[in-house]
């Protein structure tokens, strides 16, 4: 199979660039999901992800998207009518209410301008006016407006009531800081290829003690494929998964996680912040208005305001077509408005200032008066950093 | 990463092995998959699909297991209380009234001993004593038992009904017969990692005009993930799918398809055939019991009843530690009885003679007496076929 689109540069905010080393486990001979040696696979997937997750609480791979993980922390915890307080501050805080109400669910959404982050003290207001509140969900890192929230600030609220934590950690696992037991969070998910960097089509979720009582109790449930209590039945009793697991992709979660603790969590986040900075510098310098608000801005992935007159299809066709770079549009109400540029997983300087260098040449040949070379600027930034 | 069991020759009911060009596809570099060159292998890949399914009906291709899809194929039509008729012959066709029951229908179960095979006549009774069944599910390879059902004679039975015809050939689809329009299916399922070869990880599920108009009208219907009017939708609009998909396991999935259709499914369903007879005669040779009944044997995996005083994990143990030859054990009440050899996707000669042989190494060594050579058996099978 030949595939022309493989050479292209992928700086959309996942799936990201996956390590040769992580593609080439992918290749490996299946091996039956059901025999001691996959367990011991498993076993050793998962305990690494908990170092990264930093938890001592269940941890869970799942065969599926982020969105399946996301779907399993609403779907384990709530029966018809409850009530879910959702932060939505971009379209995937919007896609944990959908689910709620999926479930039947109530959705009580707290809703902030995209662009910007929740204030904890929002969340306290909400939680003191009503008692019943089963859960909190959030979004760390929002992909869709670049904009990421305070997940151990909402964490201190949110441990002093019933309600559950619930965090999306799907770009932010392994290029920002998240730290599961310390910031109180129940439920935890991500998926396997954003910051960390290995292929699409695993995500993870990390349970609390308090979720499990929850969960437990919950005597409406419905749900099959994503039965929480299967997962912990089969792992618990055999080191397995309840149905067949992805085997391959377990090998490059595997080695993908051996890369990620080897460089080190801390580093990784450092690199990242790194390279956010240099990419902000260099688009303010070429001009370019950044959309998330200054103190919201997300260390994975930078959004950006499109110029008047700049039109999404023309610069991202450019950049795809001509200088085979791929970043991507806006979401929702934000099609056609920015453009954002993911640098999460293996992302280092050289991607980062091509990928400013062909903004810069897209801009150009669209007619943009660039005000100043925005790969100079970075440049300086990462001498600086 | 190192693992030794990757090695092992798998003959188990799935998954299957893989050929080494799908294996290669897997670890191509990541594209992303909002973008039109991903919609074209996706489309590419369906209409392949379409192909070995032999269907019109619109079809989709899932992130997750052939559970997954079945999980799909009942949450997506019931609501609570409603009844669907369940076909149990064995492990998967009860996994279907479990899932009725985890969605709060009401699975009314046509139990038939396991080993054996549904009559079409009894779901015609069934059909015609209550008038409000939903859908009747079948499960076209049992690879619990090794035994198949008739699912082209129960379509006729059913089409008739205002019942849907739900058939699970995860374990069937491109080793046996299977046209899903001709056998007015309504809606199919099968998973990527038994008669398809390649690595397990998705599901594909095709959904009839009969289907859809049962799925739009439910007004009741609970989930997310496994939502497939949000399936339809994005690929309507864009050839994508509503949440990330394994982009590697497409283009894995992909490269499969090409191989079953340039063998032709014909050819492929009589080289499954031929196979079953050999293992089937090999085993019978050597003094072991067939455990499916004659009338209902699967062409894909072969059960066969342990011999007195052999002990499953004795006789396995050998065959995997001294042999590097993985077979499967029984499942619920016939674990310890019986075991299973999967002849499915790409398994040939070599690799049936080599397992019939070591089977007999193995049952030698654990004190059985062998009564006549099982591989000498099979090669006359193979000659003659």
């Amino acid at each position: 199979m030949k595939l022309e689109a493989t050479k292209k540069l992928l700086m959309i905010p996942g799936p990201t660039m996956v390590p040769p080393e992580v593609l080439n486990a992918m290749a490996m001979p299946v091996i039956g999901h059901r025999t001691k040696d996959y367990g011991a696979l498993l076993e050793d997937t998962i305990e690494k992800l908990k170092k990264v997750f930093i938890t001592e609480n269940d941890t869970f791979l799942i065969t599926g998207s982020g969105t399946a993980a996301m779907d399993m922390a609403i779907s384990n915890i709530i029966k018809r009518g409850d009530k879910v307080l959702n932060i939505v501050t971009g379209n995937f805080g919007e896609r944990f209410a959908n689910i709620v109400k999926a479930y039947k669910g109530e959705a009580i959404r707290l809703d902030i301008e995209w662009g910007d982050m929740a204030d904890p003290e929002a969340v306290k207001e909400i939680l003191d006016k009503y008692d019943d509140i089963k859960a909190v969900t959030v979004v760390h890192n929002e992909t869709s407006t670049g904009a990421r929230n305070p997940i151990k600030e909402i964490g201190e609220v949110v441990k002093d009531y019933d309600a559950l934590y619930i965090v999306d950690t799907v770009s932010s696992l392994g290029g920002d800081y998240v730290n599961v037991d310390k910031f109180h969070i129940d439920i935890c998910v991500t998926g396997s290829q954003k910051c960390l960097a290995a292929p699409p089509g695993l995500a993870a979720i990390t349970v609390s003690e308090k979720a499990w009582e929850v969960i437990k109790k919950n005597d409406d449930k419905v749900g099959f494929y994503l039965d929480l209590l299967a997962y912990k039945k089969y792992y618990e009793e055999k080191k397995q998964t309840p149905y067949t697991p992805s085997v391959n992709l377990t090998y490059a979660m595997n080695v993908a996680l051996d890369l990620v603790l080897e460089e080190g969590i801390e580093n990784r986040v450092k690199r990242h912040e790194r390279l956010a900075k240099a990419t902000r510098a260099g688009l303010e310098a070429m001009g370019i208005e950044l959309f998330a608000k200054e103190r919201a801005r997300s260390v994975t992935v930078t959004s950006a305001k499109y110029p008047e007159g700049i039109k999404d299809s023309d610069f991202r066709g450019i950049l795809s077509n001509k200088y085979n770079i791929v970043v991507a549009g806006g979401q929702k109400h934000l099609a056609g408005k920015i453009f954002r540029i993911g640098h999460m997983g293996i992302c280092g300087e050289k991607e980062i200032l091509a990928t400013l260098a062909c903004v810069e040449l897209a801009l150009k040949e669209l007619g943009f008066e660039v005000k100043e070379s925005g790969v100079e600027v970075a440049k300086e930034v990462l001498l600086r950093e």
